[in-house]
This record gives structure tokens, sequence and C-alpha cells, in this order.
């Protein structure tokens, strides 16, 4: 797997792609018997929505195939190369990880989305899906395994556990020697659960409670529009908006035009913010809610005497996502840049750019928080580590 | 500590360095109390000798501090940026990784030495040293936390844990949201406890148990020069040889020579190997043989019949540290590099090589086996992580 060639792991994921749509039915029967026992069980309707394909789902799944096909192989690149005094040459080239486990809970489209990342960069992928979704899981990974199949890979470049039970899930999280990797993709509870249980290597993808700081010397329009976006463009996400920290200079002026902007987004703020904004249409803040990544409409708000106040704010309560500063001084934009330690720092923009899209990776396996191996958005390169290749001619240590 | 500039760093550096010169009475009675303790308490000998300190070693301790002072400082260096369609401009930034923890045994001199290159990138350090090393360790840390006081760094940039207990090291390995990367320097039983225990993100300086496979198409003096060489010349470390695999065209003439070369170093082989040398200058190699990490003078001996049963066995028993291939067949090296997975892949130069020093790092904090974050010898880039940096004029996400 490892030494398979770009064209035979591109052909596996067009061939994949094509068995996708050809299957759709196969697909979509066993996609409803998941759905069809989810809503006997009673489970919430956004929970059926996110378990339930469509044809235009399944084309999306065949899509996103081919668009990883197309992707530069990540395998094989040099990272570095140099000679020693005693003339070995060294180079640092890229290689696959191994096996990547990939946890995950219903999303059916997971299955492919991510087996196909984990293929292009040349490894063999082991997912663990939820219950809920395991017919249709069963479906998508035949013909990923087929595919696999046909060029060459063998059927087992993509494996998914077939029991579901929460002894597996937590057996999986353990195999040592076998997971070189492990990948969650899902809710904090699924995180905790991993940070708690896993003893084989992980990357974590986890919480983004997101600040945007607007300085004093802000752009308002800009600081609007950034706000605005970060806030509701897509508010369940990672990158969404959180907290709103604002310099005192301009929170008295800007404060009302903001609200005004925001008018399906709950409030809440400290003392000084409440003094401008007023009551009801904004809510004091607890301690809790500077903690909280709401993941919602709502939006917390405080107010700053200057940049210390608020690089000491977001540094207290960021959780080491995307943190953004909104400013025309160029001297805060750099000491914001400096001083905040987040895996994406930005300035005046939205904190919804940070993404592997977005940054022009293609895709993205996930979005790390962590410090070790990968920070930020993670395309293809994070699901690879490196080797030395050592050349001489007879080289001796003396 | 994470915005000190490289010449604060530096200047923490030097004064260390002068400050341990010249405390050098105090840290040799430290060290005389712990060696006393050791030796009443009949520990053995190359153990109380890892733990005595001379003026020389404390000279050499000064120097390492100095060598670490004059490395490039890895904080800022922009890894890559680009430019998407929409104008924003994205870098990618080394930062430190924040605190680093350093758990090891009985060498007083890693407190030293693993502190300066935690203080070099930009990271506070936590050590704890073995109870042995106690007094010797604590007179260290107060040469290294003075200097740090001195520049203005403060004291705390470099802590060492007081409490030596077994359930302080447990404890230390689970500071969850204190240490971001854990380091232990040490034997395998501290390399299992973090494996077993550790809950903070760790970097494992794993077994070698490193192969040299000699080609049918080798050239036989430069094999035996690179046998002799990765065996003999430190037994003792995790880049030395500890076994042979041998090109059955070859076996008949060249093992009688090597074992002739090799005078000191008890020899076990397989049948065909035995047949070759002859008892009693060989003796029978069992299975455990084969996966056991000498450490010692002595080597195991593997005849095969190609290069694929080459590659099978050291994939089989190697531990992924370095792997040695020699040969002047243009074919084999590519193949042999290509398909065997580990930190190093070396072509016709001794195993003992995989080292950052002779790499040209400049010094290492260890050799990592571990695929994720840092892989094969780890200079100061391994004890950073990165950060984005994302400037933008506005840009939302539609």
């Amino acid at each position: 797997m490892a030494n398979a060639s770009s064209a035979t792991k591109d052909a596996a994921l067009a061939t994949a792609a094509e068995l996708l749509v050809e299957r759709a039915d196969t697909i979509l029967a066993a996609n409803q018997a998941d759905v069809s026992r989810a809503e006997a069980a009673g489970v919430a309707p956004s929970v059926v929505d996110r378990l339930r394909l469509s044809e235009a789902r399944i084309e999306g799944m065949a899509a996103g195939l081919r668009l990883v096909a197309a992707l530069p192989d990540p395998v094989g690149e040099t990272l570095a190369g140099w000679r020693r005094p005693n003339g070995l040459e060294i180079r640092q080239v890229r290689v696959p990880l191994g096996v990547v486990g990939v946890i995950y809970e219903n999303r059916p489209n997971v299955t492919s989305d991510a087996a196909a990342l984990c293929l292009k960069a040349g490894n063999a992928t082991m997912l663990r899906g939820s219950s809920a979704a395991i017919a249709s899981n069963l479906a998508v990974a035949a013909v990923l395994r087929e595919a696999c199949d046909k060029v060459g890979l063998g059927a087992d470049a993509v494996c998914l556990v077939e029991d579901t039970s929460r002894e597996s899930a937590t057996a999986f999280m353990r195999l040592q020697g076998v997971i070189d990797c492990l990948i969650p993709r899902g809710g904090p509870s699924l995180i905790s659960a991993v940070l708690e249980q896993a003893t084989v290597p992980y990357v974590i993808d986890g919480a983004g409670n997101c600040h945007v700081y607007v300085d004093a010397s802000a752009d308002l329009d800009m600081a609007t529009a950034i706000v605005v976006n970060g806030k509701t463009q897509r508010p369940s996400v990672c990158n969404a908006t959180e907290s709103l920290v604002v310099h005192r200079d301009i929170a008295g002026k800007w404060l009302p035009e903001l609200a005004d902007a925001l008018p399906t987004v709950t409030l809440v703020g400290d003392e000084e913010a409440l003094r401008v904004v007023g009551s009801p249409r904004m809510a004091p803040a607890t301690e809790e809610d500077w903690g909280t990544e709401y993941l919602d409409l709502r939006l917390s708000v405080r107010v700053v005497a200057d940049l210390n106040e608020a690089i000491e704010h977001v540094r207290r309560y960021g959780t080491g996502h995307t943190e953004a500063i909104v400013t025309r001084d160029r001297s805060a934009a750099r000491r914001f840049q400096r001083e905040i330690d987040a895996a994406a720092v930005v300035v005046n923009a939205s904190t919804r750019f940070t993404d592997g899209e977005e940054y022009g990776f293609g895709a993205e396996i996930g979005i790390s928080t962590q410090k070790l191996h990968a920070r930020g958005p993670m395309g293809l390169a994070a699901l690879t580590t490196t080797k030395y290749l050592v050349d001489g001619d007879g080289q001796i240590r003396s």
C-alpha cells in the first residue's frame, strides 16, 4: 500500500466514484434501513438528517473522491536534502503514516471522504462509524473495498469495523501497534472519549471558542461584516465566531450598529457592553459564557480598555483554534499575531476561513487544535510522516 | 517566554554557562552527596558512573549551553506562505510548543542539556529527574533558574520537580493542559511507563534493533567496515547495529572474514550462518535474538536468499529506527530505501549516523521512533509547533 503508485491510488478513487453512483440504489436502500431504525427509535430530526443520504449526497461523495484523485500525491515529496562534510547525503522524504484509524459519528459520507484522503496519502484505513449508520457505512465501504480490489491494492486497504458496540470503540482506540494515527471526527463527547481512552497516537479536532477583537482603529464597516460573517454564515462549525472583544473607545458608537446587524443573534455582554446596547437586546454574560463554544446564534461581548486586556482575555478563554483582530494599526496587528497562541491568528478577515479548502489544500481531514504533528487545517500532508534517506559511499563514524 | 528575543534567550544560555563553571564547587559537592548515597546503597558502578560529575563534565555541560546559544533560533521561521484567490495571505510560521516536560534517569547533565534546547526553542521547561540525582539536579537547575532570572525571563522558565517519588512521575506524565509535550530520556522501562501512563502528548525515543543487510553485490571491505563500526564503535546506543542480514551468494566467502574482524563480539546465527562460521565462534540464534536490541557486543546473523527475504526479515524484526543496506546495485538500494519503513534508511554507511549532530542539527533532544510530529533525530525544530498567520483586508466567507 505504502509503495502504490499515484496512478493506482487515483484509479482506485475514480473506480470507487463510478461504483458509488452505479450502486446508488443499494446504498440508498441500506441507508433507508438506518433512517427507519433511527426514526422508530425517536431520534431527533436533526440527527436523522445527518444520517440521511440522497442521490445528490451520493453524487457529492463521488465528486469528493474525484477531487481527491485530482490532488497532488504527497508521498515521495522531498522536504529537505543536504550534504554533510563527510559526504553523506541526507534527504527527508514524505511517506505514508501506515494505518490510519478514523472514528466518527452519524454522517455516512465520512466513510468515503475520510477513506479517500487516507488512501491518496498511501495509508490503509480502518473506519469505525456509529451503530446508527452501520448499514449505510457497510454499503459505502463495500464499494470502496471493491474499487481497491479491482485496481490491485486489495480490498483490505479500507476496512470498516462491523461491531459498533461501545466496547469496540474503546478497543479501537487502544489498537497499539496496529493504528499509526487515530483521527476522531465528531463532537465533544467523542473527543473526550479519545482523550481519556486512546492509547494510539491521535490528532484531535477540538473545540473552537473563536474571538474577534475589534481594535480602536478598526474600519467599523469591515468589523461589522467580519463579525456578522463569523457568527451567522454557519454557526454550527468550529471556526464560527463565538465571542467579540471590543475596544472601549469605539464600543459606544459601534456596538449598537452591530446589534442591529445581528437581528437573529442572542447577545450577552459584560457590564460595559450592556450599558451601551441596553436590555433586553443584550443580557448579562456569565463567567461560563466566556468559555463556551455556542455553535449557535449567540455571541458574548466583552469591552476592554486596550490591546493588553484583549490579548489577556483571548489567552484566558480561547481554545487555540482561530483568533482574529480587526485593526488599521500595523503594530497592534503584529502584536496580536505574535502574542496569541492559536492554530490560526487572523488580521482583518472572518474566522470562518480556517479550513483546508479555504487554505488551498483541496480537501481536509479535519482541523487540528493540538500542537504536535499538525496544527490547523489538515490536508493530505497531515496524513503522512517522513523518513530520512541517507546515502553514503562507505562512511563510518569515528 | 514564547515572545522572548533570540538575544535574551542566548544571554540566558551564556549566563548559565558562566555560572555553571563559577559554581562548580557547589555542584560537585551536591553531586558527591548523590554519589555517596548511591554507593552506600550498593548501586552498580556503571550506574554510579552515569551519576558522577567532574570539573570536566561540568565544563562539558557549559560548552553544551554555549553551543546551543550559537545555533540559529528556530522560532519565527516562515515554513510556507501563499496568497489565495480572494487575496488572503497565509503564512505558516514556527512557534514554541509552550511547556516541554522532560523526564529522565540518572545523568545530571541532561538537566542542562535538555533545558538548553527547550529554552532556545522558546519553551518553558519542566524537568523531572531521578531520585538518585536529585541533589545534583537541584544544584544545576538553580544555576539555570538564576540565569533565566538575570536576563529577565524569570526563574520559572526552568522548573525542576523536587518530589522524586514514583507517584510524582506518574502525576507528571498526566499534567494535561500544563505540559504541551513530554520527552522521556531513558531506557525501556521509562519508555514503557510513558506509553502506559502518559496522558499528555509525548515524543518517544524508542528502541533501535538496527539491521545491516549486505547484498550480493556489496563491496565486502566496505561491508566489513560498516558492520564493525555499527557494532563496536559504541555498542550501548540505540543506533548501534544489532543484526546482520547477508545474501547467500557472499555468505560463504565473507562471513568468516567478518567474524575475524569482530574478535570481541559474540556471534549468533541461523543454520546457514552457523554452517559457514562454525561453532564455537558462532552459537545458534533463537527466535528471541532476532527481536532483541542487545546494546552490547553481540550480533545476530541471518542468511537470506535475496533482497525480498532481507526486506521481509527487516520488516518483521526492525523497530523502525535505522536500517542499512550495503550494495553496489542501484536498483537494490532504491528498493530497500522505498520499501523499508524506518526513521532512517541508509545506503552504504554505518547505522551510527542517525544522530542530530551527525545530521547537522547542532544538537539533539533525542531520536524519535514514532511517526507523528517528529521522526528520527530531533533538533530544535522538533521542540516547536507552527501557527498560521492569515492577513486580509476585510475578506468574509460566502
